[in-house]
């Protein structure tokens, strides 16, 4: 659960309370991002999660009160953990154009493991805009946020805005959907450099930037 | 309809093969864009597709067998249409990185007259997962293409490849999806300028940039 976020995964009457409910909920979870991801929202079903989870059906019910909630819930448990992975890869103070790198490394990597995250986030524009739109917004900020930083300390140059911000989470997604979901013919290292090195000297000649 | 891909839209035998047929077929695609952009694939229906085009149901079935089938040749049909966007604004011999920001601009532009172009390729990776696939490595193809001919013309740096068209096509998808479809608060050539300026400069600190 990402506390720290703006709304809440389940309405605070139905958080657990327990460090037992906690992991109770953390498997539904888990089995709930199988489920959407193998079956897509529409076939995906409550039994399915709950044998999944290996837990039973009262349970699902003591915390959610639909398929539509806990697929609200998920999408706000996978944006936070795509935060955490970004923030993982920062835990060392670096400067703002490794930071960069090392968020998307991050990301690729944690994409790697949680292939469904795309088709989950995605569909997810379908069954619930509001929650697509979110994901987005609090994602780009984040980056902005970075930027704005990175500026303050000098580290990068100045103008930079949310149009920035958007080209840069653009960036990482389609590269995790071509190099984390679809293929791993490249590591995340890898592609995370190829990616940076946009970001530190763009794609003219270099002989011209230094001109 | 566009002969120069891969894949044509429908298969040869249902081609029009009167100008009377291309307009109907052409009716039908606008209409289909309208209808499935609005109710999304599930909800829409061939009868509300012929309803929109002002045709008989069955000049429908003279071109397609199905919802699915129009479907996929409406994403082709779209994915055509991008790829003119982004060429007519590229008419004039322009400068590598001039090309860059002139096809973000010409594609921004058509997806604010098309806003419906998102949600319908978006859906296709649930309805046609391969169409998807299709439209995202052919317009990263384009792009890679254009990396080539600029640094074989000598206008980019060297050592640009498909993870780079990756990475500008993401960008542009985002910013498209941020200021064409979701608001409108800037010019598509502001929008186009600001990302460019990532490819002309990065977002490192310009004096580093130029020793």
């Amino acid at each position: 659960m990402t506390t720290a976020d703006a709304r809440e995964s389940t309405p605070s009457s139905k958080a657990p309370r327990t460090e037992r409910g906690r992991k109770t909920l953390r498997k539904l979870l888990d089995a709930a991002a199988i489920e959407f991801g193998e079956k897509g929202f529409h076939e995906a079903s409550i039994t399915g999660i709950t044998r999944r989870a290996g837990t039973a059906l009262g349970s699902f019910y003591t915390y959610f009160d639909s398929k539509d909630e806990i697929f609200r819930a998920l999408v706000d448990d996978l944006s936070g953990k795509v935060r955490e992975a970004a923030r993982d890869a920062l835990q060392s103070e670096l400067p703002a154009l490794e930071t960069e790198r090392a968020a998307l490394a991050g990301f690729l990597s944690f994409a790697r493991e949680h292939k469904e995250i795309y088709r989950i986030i995605d569909e997810c524009e379908f069954v619930d805009p509001q929650s697509f739109r979110h994901h987005y917004e609090t994602t780009a900020r984040r980056i902005h946020e970075r930027l704005e930083e990175g500026m303050n300390r000098g580290e990068l140059r100045e103008g930079l805005g949310e149009a920035h911000a958007w080209a840069i989470m653009g960036m990482n997604v389609f590269l995790g959907l071509r190099y984390a979901v679809w293929s791993e013919e490249a590591a995340p290292e890898e592609v995370a450099e190829l990616a940076n090195s946009i970001l530190r000297d763009g794609i003219a000649p270099r002989s011209s930037n230094k001109g």
